[in-house]
């Protein structure tokens, strides 16, 4: 079939001492996303939507935390080199939806500045990059700012 | 494209003294869903995935909770307007397919009265709107009563 | 339309005395999945996915865990039996992308042979079972080997 689908979901713990950086972009906040990475929750979603709607296994695989090149990087390589593997399969991105849930701060300021970021890495137009922030409702971790989440879902044609 | 991908997740905490709407149903319960509107967390989910998949922000963006105008309001006037901004853009609904997560009570009696609703709201046949409920197996607060959560993801095509 | 989306999520306890079947495999473990069935979490969420795309209902209205003939059985058997109902409707699988959420063991040594099982089972390629292991970075129940979750989704076509 020339559409396939992808799904990513990816989790970190909130901290003191660390940054927030979502979507690509540094948002101000007193506590971070804790990670070998940049801990950029959005970015390593998308990163494993696309990889998975290909069958190319997921950005642990590629860049590995492990791996001291990858210590504090910024997820927006990743992301890069994740649209490469793709690009050489033949495909290109449809369009994603994105949710990511945090309790605060607010991240809606910042969702425009997320998607041009996003679009230009992925080479789309921005209305294929739909983001939405939400909260958690002060349910368990996700609600009490311990840890943030993200949810992409893609659809990549050829 | 003339195909676009959404995800919608929401989430309400349940609490004593109010009542629990899903999927346009009054369900019977000894406790019901916290929010500013009805606090419908399905009918929610399909907006934000409805949304998403145009690019049109988030539910929160076009009705806001802070809003008093939206104070208690019945969601399917939220899903009716939604709706509304997917047939201005030119596309209607391929299908849908919802999640409903909730330890008790059960919600398979009212599935299809749910999806009655649901398809007459966005002018499609019952197969394209499918509801499934299941527990979180006592895990976490979606385990023990303590919140309701729904997953939707959608299909919307031109 | 020829082409529909499904999303299924499935959620097991992990505890002593019970194996750890993921994806069809028997995992290496201390602790395994709490279920009426073999409580295969991968394989659940994928036969949720898929009878959610065709408005089929959902895997506990097709194999209830009140009846006796499911106690241990090897989920296999229930996506067989799953994928028959989607080829009575005159679909076949187009893709799908699983992500099983799991703080220990590492699947990652096992996901080849997942696939191959799900594959066969499906008949359709490897390419189109996309599998994905990762953790909860300690957070909540699954980020704590007291439960483990797995996320699906997928396109049917006719
Ligand atoms: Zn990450
Ligand atoms: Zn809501
Ligand atoms: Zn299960």
């Amino acid at each position: 079939m020339n559409i396939k689908i992808g799904f990513g979901v990816d989790v970190h713990q909130l901290v003191e001492g660390r940054d927030l950086v979502v979507g690509g972009v540094n948002v101000p906040s007193e506590i971070g996303a804790l990670g070998h990475s940049d801990a950029d929750v959005l970015l390593h979603a998308i990163c494993d939507a696309m990889l998975g709607a290909l069958n190319l296994r997921d950005i642990g695989f590629h860049f590995s935390d492990q791996d001291p090149k990858y210590k504090n990087i910024d997820s927006q390589i990743l992301l890069r080199d994740t649209f490469k593997l793709i690009k050489e399969k033949g495909f290109h991105l449809g369009n994603l939806d994105a949710t990511v849930i945090l309790e605060k701060p607010k991240l809606n300021p910042h969702i425009p500045q997320m998607q041009e970021t996003i679009a230009r890495i992925l080479e789309t137009e921005i209305d294929n990059v739909s983001i939405k922030a939400t909260t958690h409702e002060k349910v368990d971790s996700f609600g009490t700012q311990k840890a943030l989440k993200a949810y992409v879902v893609c659809l990549l044609t050829r």
